[in-house]
């Protein structure tokens, strides 16, 4: 295998590929590039155990092609090397007792390389429906939810991201129990069969780090694992086994309190009183409402911390919640409106944060109970 | 005590003398801030075992001075609480029992404080003939001299960094016992006694930080502290204690090959070759020299590299020498010439880095056997 290539569109793909591989891998060839150069062009693949992703770079892109042939380059320092090299055009050449020249200019790397013929072979299947939507819409959908995933691995469901399409409605719930965060969105086409999966959490934010431009992402759903098609990219991830919790009812659709305020200024008072908080406790602050004015406060070694803010409210009654100050900050970047609602039932019940314009995200918060 | 002052000039201030608290400090008043309250301002104070910063704002400064007064408080927080403020005033009221109140439009914080009485009491001396020099000139010596202290306590002077003063040349020293920076520069005024002081670098570090404008630095230097005078900021290190080990033997005066290359091309063959080297060896790279050519290489588990860069020698004798990688890129950090210098006597005699233009400079590098 010999070829020559423009530097830049080998680190962009190689950079994308990377994101597969496991710090945590302990098998070597899985720390490895697999790069397959034939007629098709260059085909590049990183693996772990629950995530592949291949990315072919077509043969015209490629200023010259020697000879075809197979390696894996070890993954570790490759993308350093190739960001540092002195010149735009690079040479890759496979020698003999596997190992691969890299070279620039006058700067050349002999690197150890792996047999291809041990690199796990996965067949990337396709679905006969799959669904297309813009790379920008996905890419909102993850940022609305995936920040309340659970990061303990004692529930493992709740690690992922649970997608559930009837019809033409895609429905996306993140919760790790003490929050939820629950985006909808209206497919363009319906699909005829009822889906209802969950995504592990860590590798939907690898796929968003590659969602650079808006274009179409097609996706196909398997019963195992589920395979976006971005742009040159091909990224298959396996699913979480088991049945996500049926969150449905955690959400109520009634509410004894509505509040209506500035969402800059909500988010400003709960940034100022989550200073004097103890992060070992969630950050935890107090609201209280009264006569149209929302006070929030809260407490801590140092001090504590008062802030008067109005709101519009349908209640003359007084109203007190404490609740964790950082899962409300990161509930309130879900919204980009100028004003959203607070919905409360009491001081045990969740708290809904909602837009006022917009009825597709919905983010959960449970209250604090403190004496 | 009770003013109002301008949200920015107090939070400039709060956080430059912040820099004199330590993490590691355990009497809990030392993690406040002192605040004086009288006819000449607002003074400052924040202090641990070995450095004091001090900072005056005047009184004209101030927007209102409702009563005068001091108070201590506690730093923990306090400069995310000024700078989260809502607006651009702010008004600072200590109330009974030790407490203060910081508040700005509906924001109000009510912070905990220590007895002033009980803050430790430090006189600022002056010496009668202090040094001026421009703090961008300061600035300079410790950024071509600071990276090579020693961050081992083990030999507690090496963490420091040499000044010797002589007639009207100061000279900089930092040393970690395998490398050398030395800077030298002439004063406009010579000083009449030798000064040979050794500042603890963590300080200097914190120094630096805090020179931000090109202004007047006066320095005056005691026993066993040095004063720095910057605007309105008195900053005030410990000095330690001992005889600095004696360098000038230490760098050679005459060498057998003299070296003249590309500072930028250098530097990044240096780049690439550290790339596959073992950081736990101190990223150990060679250098061949033969025929005006020099050739870079590197050797790690995960391969080789190699770099060919043409240039100017004294010599047509082949010579062979290895080093670390991590102390040639921070030395070649400190020089601005399109040349520099590279003179060497051995390949185990140490390796010396000079600009071609100026003589103010020395970078000095022990080599590593290698087999």
């Amino acid at each position: 295998m010999k070829f020559t290539i423009d530097k830049n569109l080998i680190l962009e793909n190689i950079v994308n590929v990377c994101r597969a591989i496991s710090s945590k891998n302990i098998i070597p060839i899985l720390n490895g590039i697999k790069l397959e150069l034939n007629e098709d062009g260059l085909l590049l693949t990183a693996s772990d155990s629950d995530l592949l992703i291949k990315s072919l770079i077509k043969k015209e892109d490629i200023d010259s092609v020697d000879s075809f042939g197979n390696i894996v380059v070890s993954s570790d320092r490759l993308i350093d090397i190739i960001r540092n090299m002195p010149e735009d055009k690079i040479e890759f050449e496979v020698l003999e007792g596997l190992k691969i020249n890299i070279s620039s200019g006058n700067s050349k790397y002999n690197l150890n390389c792996y047999d291809p013929s041990e690199y796990p072979n996965v067949k990337i299947e396709e679905n006969k429906n799959p669904i297309v939507i813009k790379s920008d819409v996905f890419k909102t959908i993850i940022s609305q939810t995936v920040f309340a995933i659970s990061t303990q691995e004692l529930r493992p469901l709740l690690t992922g991201i649970n997608i559930k399409i009837i019809g033409d409605i895609l429905e996306c719930i993140a919760t790790d129990s003490y929050r939820l965060a629950k985006k909808t969105i209206k497919l363009d086409n319906a699909i005829s069969e009822d889906i209802n999966i969950v995504v592990p959490g860590k590798n939907v934010l690898e796929l968003d780090k590659i969602l650079t431009d808006d274009e179409d992402l097609t996706i196909h759903i398997f019963n195992n694992k589920i395979i976006f098609n971005y742009k040159n990219i091909t990224f298959q991830s396996n699913l979480l086994a088991g049945t996500y919790p049926n969150t449905t009812n955690l959400i109520p659709s009634e509410f004894n309190i509505m509040l209506n305020t500035n969402l800059k200024d909500y988010n400003s008072a709960v940034v100022r009183a989550a200073l004097l908080t103890n992060s070992r406790d969630k950050n935890i602050i107090k609201m209280h409402l009264a006569n149209n004015s929302l006070n929030i406060s809260s407490i801590a070694e140092q001090g504590s911390s008062n802030e008067q803010l109005s709101v519009e409210s349908n209640t003359n009654e007084e109203f007190d919640i404490s609740f964790s100050a950082r899962y409300m900050l990161e509930a309130l970047k879900t919204f980009k409106d100028e004003e959203i609602l607070i919905l409360l039932n009491g001081d045990t019940k969740p708290i809904v944060i909602k837009s006022t314009e917009d009825e597709s995200l919905i983010q959960l918060i449970l209250p604090i109970k403190t004496y």
